[in-house]
């Protein structure tokens, strides 16, 4: 079942979602449930992942869930045939784990995909996929903003999977004549983020130390992020999957404009009408896998879709604390 | 066991050869035992590959044979203990295997690799790595030569596999404190090449035809190569495992100056004294992963070792037929 272009709404639109469960997955699927999208979740719910039953609830009974795992879950190819758009957000993003734990993500970053784009492939279904890539590829940025031309020096063992990943969907969209959009997240953050520990994200740990009244810790303090806010990420992914223009070439998503780590703490401190943090150096064990400042050149992106941040960081802030706030017990 | 620089001669030095009875694996073997190295290869024997017990004939029988897949092969970590080179030209190199078996391409690129990698670090040995890359990474050249500089843009899944193999490498040297030199080959040729078809190379098929007096195919024919001869491939590699300079990030290693595939062709007709060869258009099926012309810039190779090429196109070609003129019905 082919998607065409352009698309104008996702009405009845059928649509598959993997790494439904986690973090930016459910959110997508909550933004798409409302405009009315037939919608199947995959999701593995690795303790150690973003997947949360918690991120699912609201969700109307129409979506189906399916729990498997990419590497072994049966029926894909079957599933695929039925779908005109795939949104691939599976995947581990732990830096950490994945020098800990190599195997396991080279299986789900890479193994695992070439299996999706395998039954995508024999499925002869030709869905629209957007595939959730990650700024981790450009390493240590040479400048700032990092555009698509960067040079790519992944710092860890989970941006080479990454990577090869992202490569494998692009070569089987244009090899077998389906659309493929990959965008390069920068730090993502908002409601449903993982806060149990930093394994998703730094914030998500701020944000559990912050509501639990605790001081939080920042590494360093100096390193800009752009981060990008949950409703703007998923507005991208939606526009990805509306503008042929987005696809066949990985393009940067980007977020608020940069601020230092300790600017982001005051911010969230701020938004939260009080907390504490710390700096500390940055510790020797993960300075090899440091990264430094990061921004995102993401005007190819923008000029293909249209899109662009709606939701400045102090808003977007107090959103995810004001989500949090009354679901901590399910977040810990 | 720890290799220490500088390298100074090569008699009594434990070194591991994976892929050890293939082309280049078994041309740097002889290479090495003629110098009184202490050699181990590893190699699988795979029947697609570029093993071959005719290319290990004339070693002396204290070369250590270990048949194994490196996905499975037990002791890894025991051999690697003992090692204090390890030259790793294990892979599968076939562009349009890759996109029929992706998996295991996969499997052997990189998980694979993955896995000799996790041995070196277990091993705690610190070898001198020297590994096989491919110029296959930079696809179709977007300018002539091709440096380390030029964008990534593998055409084929084996091209996306040996890659993240590279990276994976490169990697673990960075992080757990060993040496890795990872040259990025152009398409080689010499004795002991496999000619049973076009699975390692080009020139493989047209030996074989030309020796066996049948006509040979070019696809298209103004695409150019520079073409490296096996024995200037093997002072390469030893090149990359003496020098200090030549590590630590990807280098190009190119041959001859370029010539057509026409040109190369006509000379290979005419260091056989006679022969023919018909010039097809490229096949439409194929169109999808064909780069076009290639030529290495590999000035920061020959800058970091002092290597340049010293068997001219003409020699090479001369010297790769007579050694299989009496031996062919082994690689046939």
């Amino acid at each position: 079942m082919s998607g065409s272009w352009p698309v104008s709404g996702w009405a009845d639109r059928r649509v598959l979602i993997t790494g439904g469960a986690g973090f930016l997955g459910s959110n997508l699927a909550h933004a798409l449930a409302e405009r009315g999208a037939r919608l199947t979740l995959i999701d593995s719910f690795e303790p150690d992942g973003g997947a949360n039953a918690a991120n699912l609830a609201g969700l109307p009974d129409s979506v189906r869930l399916v729990r498997g795992d990419l590497r072994t879950l049966e029926g894909l190819e079957r599933l695929l045939g039925e779908t005109e758009f795939l949104f691939n957000l599976a995947g581990l993003t732990s830096h950490k784990g994945s020098m800990e734990e190599p195997f396991r993500d080279l299986s789900v970053n890479t193994t695992a995909q070439l299996r999706l784009a395998e039954a995508v492939r024999a499925s002869g279904a030709k869905p629209h996929v957007v595939h959730a890539s990650t700024r981790q590829f450009y390493g240590r940025p040479r400048y700032l903003p990092v555009d698509e031309e960067h040079p790519l020096d992944p710092p860890d063992v989970n941006g080479i999977t990454k990577l090869a990943g992202e490569r494998l969907w692009l070569l089987y969209g244009r090899i077998y004549g389906f659309k493929v959009a990959a965008l390069r997240l920068t730090n993502c953050y908002g409601p449903r983020v993982r806060i149990r520990d930093g394994r998703q994200n730094f914030i998500g740990l701020w944000i559990r130390h912050l509501l639990t009244n605790a001081p939080f810790e920042i590494w360093g303090g100096a390193q800009l992020r752009d981060l990008a806010y949950a409703e703007d990420v998923v507005a991208a992914l939606l526009a990805a999957a509306e503008h042929e223009a987005a696809t066949g070439r990985p393009l940067n998503l980007g977020g608020c404009p940069a601020l230092s780590l300790r600017q982001l703490a005051e911010r969230l401190v701020a938004a939260h009408g009080g907390g504490r943090f710390e700096i500390r150096p940055f510790p020797e064990a993960q300075k090899a896998i440091d990264i430094g400042s990061y921004e995102a050149d993401d005007r190819t992106f923008r000029a293909a879709t249209g899109w662009r941040p709606r939701i400045d960081i102090d808003e977007g802030m107090a959103r995810t604390l004001a989500y949090f706030r009354p679901r901590l017990a399910a977040y810990l």
